[in-house]
């Protein structure tokens, strides 16, 4: 007779629907695949007397130990979200014996290390591949299909909500207020925008991502932060005609000479680079390793079938593990204590653009005061734009310090032709 | 102490110097990785007069007998190509209880049912990653990372030499023999560039991907082929004109009321396309499953370090699988027997080029003609071209069965108007 592999899952919203109706729909291929039925047993609620017509012939409860305790479950799927109760219901399953599959990019790039060990220590597995780029599989190829290669560049277009609004900028040319409430109408933005729009969201995953490519632990707090509440359809325009475009990216990097650097800012892209032409709500993650050279994963970062994708395809890995009496194949990836490159360490070229006042000599001054800063410029254009008296300079530098372009824009401030830094912006050097 | 795992390797080619370059560059990774050393012990050669700085410190030897009858050898790497001995050698090492990874499209393409049964026999590991898209991981992500989704529709650019040459024809309007000298000269084409031109390399791609998305075996021999041969600038040029660019496609399809469709040809692909942007010799395979939707996976489909990026991936996961005690722990993904779809009954739509006299009344006759065969039209153009007393007629038809196509192509050929029929191409549908 077929084995049985027993699920109990803790939340049934939008990604746990979805698990439900994977397994309902592939039943009969997921069977084949696995060897064994996968069968969902007990789902956690919060509140039972609401009507869940999508859950009728399970066991609904509300208490954690119903899943937890229960004898017959071998694996317990995490869609709750949030920090707390989530990561305490995990460490307990797996307290229990039970392997763990999350979608929960809160808990993993805030206590991963715990997880893991936990993990570890009751000889299960816990999986994760739903947290960073919804549907792709970006996590088992990381952990599998990559680990040939020394990896030494990660980058990730990771939240669509940004994406999708960046995206109707550059092609409407309309403003960030207006796209984010045409986002909001379109359910891809919440009524509170911040974790998408600050980059908080995008910081989570970069965490993850990073740890796991460069074998070192990188938690939320060691990414450094911006988001794209700045960006105007001004710079995206300048972007177009320097051939660029703008994405929000997370980034990481990991060089011997500045240790790993992670980060999620907006990013002057390359139009032939593989992630510029990445629009919309898709997500895509390009890896740069020493074996494989440049390769990128693409699809759905977030939606509850392809989400659900990712999670059903841990639950089928953890039941292989369980048919084949094995547990902890893949080990840990962070083996190695690498140095955090402290973000005044970090090297980038930047877009700079400048209000000053319309008088000859400006482009020469500033031009100037760039170079007395240490930073030399890569191009700087001075345009007119129908403002009385002022005109705009943008200059685009070369590669420098964090620590050289804040000194410079210092300088540029104090300076009394300078009237405002509309903004500074990375600027992703093109591909050779 | 640290386990060893002890590699034979058949063929230091391209790709073997590879595979010894890569275990070396990244050892401490790897073994960090797989929780044992990977060492390679033997290299088989076919003259071990020859010169090899490379292999020095490896036993060499031109006796399969001294790889597969080793018992300290766990993992057999045959990189060698082509049909025979390879074949042999990769049963003859499974007989002897090794585990056995390969690049060999070819033998996977033709054989690979002999193959995988072998390995379930002897309880071993057949893994074949770089025998599609080089460095890109592929075949992972169908066995494991889509594996919770049935999967309808695969379509990838999976030979470098003519995306490489269609490329430039796209790009500088080169015509065909200019670019396929050029691409001689680069080293991306063979001095007899058949096996890539004619598509009989992406058809055994087509295949083994075709046999892994949809669960049943499809083979060489079933796969139905049309190379770039024919594919002249005007047609890229009016592909351009139309919203499209011109690709060699492998393309696989499932559908209920069809079965299985695989083939390989060029295609009208709508220039908004994920694989319309992938460009030279890069390889791209996009993927669309009832889940996940839609994903692609993008890289370096050929070269030494790109694809040892696969095969020693491969080498790890098998050398996991020997630490933790456990074989073929994803089960053989030719579960099912579907109907293949003969090529008479698949469905496109064709974009028509024909030469024409240039009379009045002769676009109605043409569109009459294709109406009477069956075959609606969604757009038709005539052109000038320069051509004294001819002009050119360009029609896109809607979806059509090819033996309906098949037959408006027979009618138009016994007009006395028509003078030529240029060229017919597959034309892709804009995605929803
Ligand atoms: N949505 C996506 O596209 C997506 C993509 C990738 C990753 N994720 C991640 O997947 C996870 C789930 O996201 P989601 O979009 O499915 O969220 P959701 O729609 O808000 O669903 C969460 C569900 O968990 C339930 N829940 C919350 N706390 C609970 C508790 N203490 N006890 C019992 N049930 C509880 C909620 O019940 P109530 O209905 O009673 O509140 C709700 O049904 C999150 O970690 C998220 O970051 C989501
Ligand atoms: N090159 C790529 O980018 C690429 C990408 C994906 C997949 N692949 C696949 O990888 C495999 C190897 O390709 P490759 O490009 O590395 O080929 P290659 O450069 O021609 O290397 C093949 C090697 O195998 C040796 N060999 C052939 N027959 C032998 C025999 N009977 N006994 C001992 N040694 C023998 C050859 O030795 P001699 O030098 O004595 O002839 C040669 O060194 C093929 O299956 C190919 O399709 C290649």
């Amino acid at each position: 007779m077929e084995k049985v592999i027993r699920v109990g899952l803790l939340g049934a919203g939008t990604v746990g629907s979805g698990v439900i109706q994977v397994l309902e729909m592939n039943r009969r291929q997921i069977t084949e695949r696995v060897g064994a039925q996968i069968q969902l047993k007990t789902v956690l609620v919060r509140n039972l007397a609401k009507k869940r017509p999508q859950l009728e012939g399970y066991v609904l409860t509300d208490n954690i130990d119903d899943i937890v305790k229960d004898e017959e479950i071998d694996v317990v799927v995490e869609l709750m979200g949030g920090l707390e109760p989530a990561r305490e219901y995990m460490l307990k399953a797996m307290e229990h014996g039970k392997s763990v599959v999350t979608a929960n990019k809160d808990v993993v790039a805030q206590f991963g290390k715990e997880m893991f060990a936990m993990a570890e220590k009751h000889d299960v597995d816990f999986m994760f591949e739903a947290s960073v780029g919804g549907g792709i599989p970006i996590i088992t190829p990381l952990k599998q299909c990559l680990t040939a290669n020394k990896i030494t560049e990660i980058m990730g277009i990771v939240n669509g909500t940004t994406n999708y609004m960046l995206t109707k900028m550059t092609e409407c040319g309309s403003d960030y207020d207006e796209v984010l409430k045409e986002a909001q109408a379109k359910g891809y933005a919440e009524a509170n925008p911040s974790a998408d729009v600050d980059g908080l969201d995008a910081a989570r995953k970069a965490a993850i991502l990073a740890s796991l490519a460069f074998n070192t632990r990188v938690e939320l707090k060691d990414v450094s932060v911006e988001g794209i509440t700045k960006i105007t359809p001004d710079d995206i325009e300048y972007a177009r005609n320097l051939g660029y475009v703008v994405k929000l990216l997370a980034v990481g990097k990991d060089s011997p000479e500045h240790g790993v650097d992670v980060r999620v800012h907006p990013v002057f892209l390359p139009k032939e680079h593989p992630l510029a032409a990445v629009n919309g709500v898709f997500n895509a993650i390009f890896v740069r390793g020493n074996a494989i050279g440049e390769a990128m994963f693409y699809g759905q970062g977030a939606g509850s079938l392809p989400t659900a994708s990712a999670v059903v395809a841990d639950i089928i890995d953890v039941s292989r593990d369980i048919v084949n009496d094995t547990f902890g194949r893949v080990r840990c990836t962070c083996y190695e204590q690498k140095r955090l490159c402290p973000l005044e360490e970090t090297e980038s070229s930047y877009y700079v653009r400048l209000l000053v006042d319309d008088k000859p000599g400006v482009l020469g001054l500033i031009a100037t005061a760039f170079g007395d800063a240490g930073v030399s410029l890569k191009s700087v254009i001075q345009t007119q734009r129908n403002i009385v008296d002022h005109a705009e300079i943008v200059a685009i530098t070369h590669a420098v310090r964090h620590a050289s372009i804040q000194a410079a824009l210092q300088e540029l401030k104090g300076m009394p032709v300078v009237d405002e830094i509309r903004n500074v912006i990375r600027v992703e050097k093109e591909q050779v």
